[in-house]
């Protein structure tokens, strides 16, 4: 049994817990993995420790009613442990990081990530904001620590976008990754095509939750940044930084430009590209007969270059709580097959 | 370093030796993989022994000149050792089946398999033709030997298909695979878009050599179908035989049912669906906002419906010598990780 402390409660933690309440039986036969959530820890809801396990129903019910002081007493319970003692102190095999991101300097979380390792604990990430800081450190810590380090979720949500680029593509040479990896502008670029403005459908995209109340890292391109960042990082070993990436975001782009290309059989879609030398995010004019032409709302893709193989593109959901709470159980299995 | 006993030197069993050639440095700084041909048997052209390995430059120099008989003389070489002989007696950890497909006996491929699995062997195919007919026997005797039995570059060349499917989304239930499975008859399609006959198409399709001589297995849906037998078989372990498929090929397809579909922004697609109850290929007429409608050429796809993710789709080529060759290289690289 695998023991997990969840670092934060979200949206992306909870897609998590609700995939191991429901579908346990069905993991533990078909792949003899079983997982068992020891530790919560949130900054402004509570933690909760048990050792011999918390009844994931009871979580929810606590968070729902706002905190996770509302889950009931039970024999072995502690309460209230800061998140540090709970990376730790805790019985914890696997800390996943899933608190907000912040791409400036990664913190509180990148703390968190270096404490996990210290700690002998793997660690699984839907949080950019320590690889976006931090990549290469961690990566190194968790080698000398004999610990894995996984990032699924961070990157297309639970498409196996890590996965296909440096394992089922391990033996081919890729030399760049295209993709359109932001969820919210593609949302506003498609609804655009119908005629809506890009102030009606960046409205829309926030009425739907998809992109927040201060979209700037959506619309200004820099979450696509990150996420390519961590792509190129995984596919390369690149060490480039968010500066040293060119990016644009959409607010320029008017109906006139998306109706226009319309009618010469093209779509503007916000692309992110990494090689080894570089990356850029940027509004690009795709033909229409390009695989990431067709990628409409909040879907995502990616088109790996290959030696062997020409282009191979995957398609998938780019956001989403049980579709980014597949990622970090995607990591979960890795482990769990390694182990 | 892994041994290798190449059943067959076609087409795609020369793609994978051109890329252990080319690439052998590469492979084993970057994944610590090596292999070694030890043995080629071919039907028609010869078959060679060396326990120590076979120098891959003069298996192309040979085999250009028409026969493997023209391999220099070399201490330890054996020649004109049958199949059979090969793969009992030969050195080799793995045995790779890539002669040509028959789906309606699987032989004489489908007795090769059982005596490499016999003889303690890893089994690698390219050949469709055994799967078709004794996928679940095979299985059953690879777990019984104790051998790993792979088959990534039977569906979709070596586009990571199978591993998607089987590794990448373990933790997922897939309840449905649609795909574009095989590349003449899309390649067909999508000339007859620009105003070819189905006639002119298919005479263009065998000139660029993706049709054989004999298209019917092609155009009338039979190869399509053996891959998705092979699907379903990996992916729900279905029990189908190919006299379980409703199959339907594009022969029947015109010139104006493809413009007409054009006109309604739609696109006439060959497609191969799987699902726990059973399969089915046959043209459809997509809406151009399917990813499988805008797969052109001769590239294929594959859509996965699955309950964390909702639809994942993998684009890559479907055929080709070192896109084929890939598929055995990739699982080659499986059989090491796992060794």
């Amino acid at each position: 049994v695998l023991k997990l402390a969840l670092i934060g409660f979200g949206f992306v933690a909870q897609g998590l817990a609700e995939i191991l309440l429901h579908r346990s039986d069905e993991l533990r036969a078909n792949l003899g993995f079983s997982a068992q959530i020891v530790a919560v820890a949130t900054r402004s809801r509570g933690s909760l420790y048990r050792p011999d396990g918390l009844v994931i129903d009871e979580l929810f019910t606590a968070i729902h009613q706002g905190r996770l002081d509302q889950y009931p007493d039970v024999v072995g319970l502690e309460r209230g442990w800061d998140t540090m003692r709970m990376i730790r102190e805790s019985s914890a095999d696997v800390v996943i990081e899933a608190t907000p991101s912040n791409f400036q300097t990664g913190q509180p979380a990148l703390d968190y990530c270096h404490a996990a390792l210290d700690a002998g604990k793997h660690l699984v990430m839907a949080n950019k904001g320590p690889l976006v800081v931090a990549y290469h450190d961690l990566v190194t810590h968790a080698r000398q620590a004999g610990r894995q380090l996984r990032f699924e979720a961070t990157v297309m949500a639970g498409t196996p976008t890590i996965h296909v680029g440096t394992s089922a593509l391990a033996g081919c040479h890729i030399s760049e990754a295209r993709g359109i990896l932001n969820g919210t502008t593609n949302y506003i670029l498609t609804q655009m095509e119908s005629g809506m403005s890009y102030a009606e459908a960046l409205a829309q995209a926030q009425k739907l939750g998809y992109a927040e109340a201060d979209p700037s890292a959506d619309v200004d391109g820099w979450d696509a940044a990150a996420k390519a960042l961590i792509l190129a990082a995984a596919l390369f070993n690149s060490q480039m930084t968010l500066a040293d990436f060119s990016v644009k975001g959409i607010s320029g782009i008017t109906l006139d430009n998306v109706q226009s290309a319309r009618t010469r059989g093209e779509r503007w879609k916000l692309v992110a590209r990494v090689t080894p030398a570089g990356g850029s995010v940027q509004p690009v004019c795709l033909p229409i007969s390009d695989p990431l032409a067709n990628v409409m709302r909040a879907t995502n893709a990616v088109t790996y270059t290959t030696d062997h193989l020409g282009d191979v593109t995957l398609i998938g959901p780019g956001a989403g709580r049980s579709q980014t709470g597949f990622g970090l159980l995607a990591d979960l299995l890795e482990i769990h097959r390694a182990g």
